[in-house]
């Protein structure tokens, strides 16, 4: 994909690889690009076309039969941008290809099952972009840092979502795991913003307080949960947010280069299309009212 | 909503009201404007940004508990253009807003149970638009014209359409209910430039052509179907559909009006703003790494 916008390859420099330090990410670096937030939309509707095609492809290519699909796991602090992922990348997709799940802390009738009981309903079918906006992971985040589960649980959990990635991609899933990284100033700034905006306020928890103040935990947490789960299968990118402009056009190229590697195409028809014409024709007489 | 594309209201001249005949209806007509394919396009932006505004107020306002809602039922011939409409006006919504239902043919435990099992779970929640890509009136359509159930059977699923959909219009869905409207003319040439396009030809199923012969019947069980359950809280809307330009930006405008019935408002929030600004001006010395 020639462009102008990347200097370098963001896929590849995001992408989580061996000594992995997460302190070590800058959040307002902008990865592969010298390029300004106007520079960053142009570049934005320029890649959705590519992304439609690829989805278009995709999901064509599923009605007859093959089972490629892709599932995006996002996964962040508070007010880093997932939703603007959702509504700037995600929303130029065709509806009928794309499948969000909204994970929300668990029910009782959830928190009765094990932690990945919600989440195998969720998994996408062929053809099918599913984003998770949330996921599996906030059973080895959120309740690590209020330790609402014990070491020995979070150690096992690793190792199940391990199996399920596993199992998953073998079935055709591919799978690419996002994490949007904020500062914890840049979080002051959106939370107050969204605070003193009336149409925002209602974005606004008092609850993302109280987590704010655990960010070191939440750090320790995610350093952990990506070393433990970064596979080549499912590998995790880490994307510089502080710039939001950055952020959707960076998340963009990674799907794109996921639905690439599952090179989707067009597929063939499964019937006789001279015979199709000629049944078609034969009733190219027909009107109504009569 | 002030706009020189529209000279009248098309969602009053598209509204079925007494004494409608579908016969009546000229799948090549235009209600309410005199503009061409270039002009709807810019009016399909335009009113985009006026759809995309009212939903993110109805799905602001349903996190602080307000229940209202919108279910969009389309019902069409083959190739009337169903898709087009999803892709083209409700692929600009926000996707936490929207939730598509592709109904297809039932399945085995489908059919094992009432017709209205499958579709009750895909009522949407609320702050949600709901589309439904064919419904429940799916079962007195096909289901009529092929005889998979009887004339007993049939009437007592309007008188169930009807009560479900009071139902759930007591409960905060505003249900509006679109037919789109082609000629066979139109489907037949449709049909065929999907046979003729590798890059659509996976769109073609060799069953529409058997669908097709039985346009009058269809046409038959349309008209009565509409008749049938037609009501000031579940009205159904017949949109010429020859042009496909004509089609989304028709819909587009029914869909909004019931939006702007609904009236959504940016919703007030459930908490002190002062007290939340102190709260988080405290936390606002948090560095990491510190």
């Amino acid at each position: 994909m020639a462009s102008e916008f990347w200097t370098d390859d963001p896929t590849r420099l995001l992408r989580v690889g061996r000594g992995f330090e997460l302190r070590d990410v800058d959040p307002d670096a902008t990865p592969g690009t010298d390029s300004d937030k106007q520079l960053g939309r142009d570049e934005l509707e320029r890649q959705a076309q590519v992304l439609r095609g690829l989805q278009e492809k995709l999901f064509a290519q599923s009605r007859l039969g093959a089972r490629g699909r892709l599932l995006v796991v996002l996964q962040a602090m508070d007010a880093a941008g997932k939703g603007g992922i959702v509504n700037h990348v995600f929303s130029q997709t065709e509806p009928y290809g794309l499948a969000l799940t909204a994970f929300k802390a668990p029910t009782e009738e959830e928190r009765a099952h094990d932690f990945l009981w919600r989440v195998e309903p969720r998994v996408p079918g062929p053809g099918v972009i599913g984003v998770f906006d949330r996921s599996h992971y906030e059973d080895v985040l959120v309740q690590r840092v209020h330790g609402l589960a014990g070491p020995e649980e979070i150690e096992r959990r690793y190792g199940a979502i391990i199996d399920f990635e596993r199992r998953i991609a073998d079935d055709g899933v591919r799978i690419v795991k996002i994490m949007l990284h904020v500062s914890p100033e840049e979080q002051a700034e959106r939370l107050l913003s969204r605070l003193d905006d009336p149409e925002k306020r209602w974005k606004y928890n008092p609850g993302d307080v109280d987590e704010r103040v655990h960010w070191p935990a939440y750090m320790e947490a995610f350093q952990t949960a990506i070393e433990r789960t970064n596979a080549e299968h499912a590998p995790w990118f880490v994307v510089p947010a502080n710039a939001k402009w950055y952020a959707r056009v960076a998340v963009q190229r990674i799907v794109i280069a996921a639905l690439q590697e599952l090179g989707p195409e067009w597929p063939e028809p499964d019937f006789d299309v001279a015979a199709e014409r000629a049944r078609l024709e034969a009733t190219a007489d027909l009107r109504w009212p009569g």
